[in-house]
């Protein structure tokens, strides 16, 4: 149960029922888990500075593979020092491998069993990803956790169209094991399986078989009801090695983070904090809410009271209200700082929770207040109360 | 010699020829001249936080009563415990008269002897401003510096146009300082006097003669050639008390700031630093840069060698140039931060200078460095000449 590249063990610091609460070393720090990765898809969190994401105690960001890759290049940012030197960030770096980007993003894209011939969304020239190739760019941009290149199936796809992605994405995981090299950097598996149980489970026990140091979970979050999403998740995650981080790709809504905590996962990332900011949506412990509404234009307190942003310590909804609806640049700012931290802060109450003892509780008591008649809500609740079940 | 509110003198330091190195008090803090006021126009210096401001040095910055008057409204800036409190900045703040806004920048505008009556630029709904009307509007925002209602002459105004425009910005100064008694809150004169320099310095004496414990020249900077404004602007400045503080308003190219100072100006507002920021344009000790010329695509070092500022200590140039290519917002900030710093670390080199006796040397050098054959910088370097010149 050691990790591959620094052997250090993964450390335990507490169990309830399914829920983990565990810490893995990186190159760059410890990660303390369940853990939530802000995203900076081309090398910055959008509006934050490396000093705001410490100052919200990020310890882990995700950069875009696909993103960096075309611009401004990994060749470019491998002669600058990698990418903590190039954006100026000292914790761990995560990099996803571009697989559900060239797959589900980019025109005119061709998947054959080899790799992904796609046209880049800048200046149409065509390009190609193979596993090798993007284990090559990983290795450029020297993040600390790389992950195996995938084809994560669409929402929609046949049975036989996620059966062959899903076999696909097994031997692209196999051949980028054997590429990968760098000694200082993690590789993580990315287990798919389409939208059926049992499809899932097959897919996570042959991506375990591979011995990846941590394993992820791709291919949901993209499309499909909530309903068919937790039994999918647990199909994945019980089937994924206990000693490992799980990662679960693009999970970033609250009662869906505390939904896969129950069930067993680690590990988190997504754009949704800092896109909804930037449209003017803000967590609170009450609820999502949106600062052009109205009532908060005479409202002195914090947008939370119980959050310890800057945004929230220094100012009031009201100045917040005002800076959106005169455009002003700094509101942006601050909504995305604060509904970053508001995941974080999760994360920290989570771990807390689960170290006590009383993670189901926790989070029950959680969405009681946060969406006690929210639908997506109530799902999590449900989901919730079956994982932490004996 | 004493400031009529806080019944403090204004210190001076040091003088160098015309320049001059003296400090003032406010009920928020004591300000270093010659100083640079970075501009929120809307209550917020746009891309920069408070904490921002206070790690770049800014001591004071400037509002706009005319953007603030319309929305929010000074009714709730002044329910929420005034203009400081609610943006959360706890030095100084001097707010403006929207005299030069409603004059210049509104539709449908008619000034007449008592006031200007115009349409708002939001839901176009007749307003009127009078002498009185604005500074009760400054009293309830609650900025340490307001400043008197004026009607600065549009650039291209006939000598008769002019010379109205100047007369009724002497009426409305006499009324401000009747109407005005909030006691924490200085209120500063401004002279007009058009684009002649013997009426500059009639509006400079009859302004003068007001008493006002600060005094501005407005109506500059609107057009007007270089070669015709150091010669109005020394007309209006050597009328002015030597005594008190000389704000020369809307001025912000260094090389337009050294020239002032040389003449005896000690205080300045510009939207440039922000302005430029936001368009990719950026300050170095060689002259003014754009972030996207393709020469800044790989320099590992900082935007400008000599700078402080957060932009300059911990990002790269390329990093920079990469933000900007991809319209991430941190690059709008961090140039934004860096032009700011450039100006108010230009001002402390001022001051040094200044008390060094060496001010002349230290703006000719700087503007050999910054703009050796750069045409305003070369009128700039005659202007201190001419000026330093005992």
């Amino acid at each position: 149960m050691c990790w591959r590249f620094y052997n250090r063990p993964v450390r335990f610091h507490a169990r309830n029922g399914r829920a983990r609460r565990a810490e893995f070393a990186t190159a760059h720090g410890v990660i303390q888990t369940p853990v939530f990765m802000p995203v900076g898809t081309r090398a910055t969190v959008k509006t934050l500075s490396p000093a705001d994401l410490r100052a919200i105690g990020a310890e882990i960001i995700l950069a875009n593979t696909y993103h960096l890759f075309i611009r401004p290049g990994h060749g470019l940012i491998e002669r600058l020092g990698g990418l903590h030197s190039f954006m100026a960030w000292d914790r761990s770096i995560l990099t996803d491998s571009g697989g559900f980007q060239v797959v589900s993003l980019t025109d005119l894209r061709k998947v054959d069993d080899e790799g992904v011939t796609f046209r880049s969304h800048i200046d149409g020239s065509q390009l190609r990803f193979t596993p090798e190739s993007v284990v090559t760019t990983q290795e450029a941009l020297g993040a600390d956790i790389a992950m195996a290149f995938d084809h994560p199936p669409a929402w929609g796809s046949s049975d036989s169209e996620a059966a062959q992605a899903t076999l696909r994405s097994l031997s692209w995981a196999e051949r980028c094991r054997k590429a990968h090299g760098r000694a200082n950097q993690m590789l993580f598996g990315i287990c798919q399986g389409g939208f059926a149980a049992e499809a899932r489970a097959e897919s996570a026990r042959a991506i375990a078989g591979l011995d990846f140091v941590g394993n992820a979970i791709g291919g949901l979050s993209v499309g499909e009801p909530k309903e068919l999403l937790w039994p999918l998740l647990a199909a994945s995650l019980g089937s994924l090695p206990e000693d490992r981080p799980r990662y679960v790709m693009g999970m970033g809504a609250p009662e869906d983070l505390l939904a896969a905590i129950a069930m067993g996962a680690d590990m988190f990332d997504c754009v949704l904090p800092t896109r909804l900011g930037r449209n003017g949506a803000f967590f609170t412990r009450g609820g999502r809410q949106n600062i052009g509404n109205a009532r908060f234009r005479e409202v002195p307190g914090p947008l939370d009271a119980e959050c310890d942003c800057e945004a929230c310590r220094v100012h009031s909804t009201t100045y917040i209200h005002h800076l959106f609806r005169v455009d002003e640049i700094l509101g942006l700012r601050l909504l995305s700082l604060h509904n970053t931290r508001f995941l974080i802060r999760l994360m920290e109450q989570s771990r807390t929770a689960i170290e006590s003892g009383d993670f189901g509780e926790f989070a029950l008591e959680f969405l009681g207040r946060y969406g006690p008649t929210n639908a997506s809500c109530l799902q999590a609740r449900v989901a919730i109360v079956d994982a932490m079940r004996p």
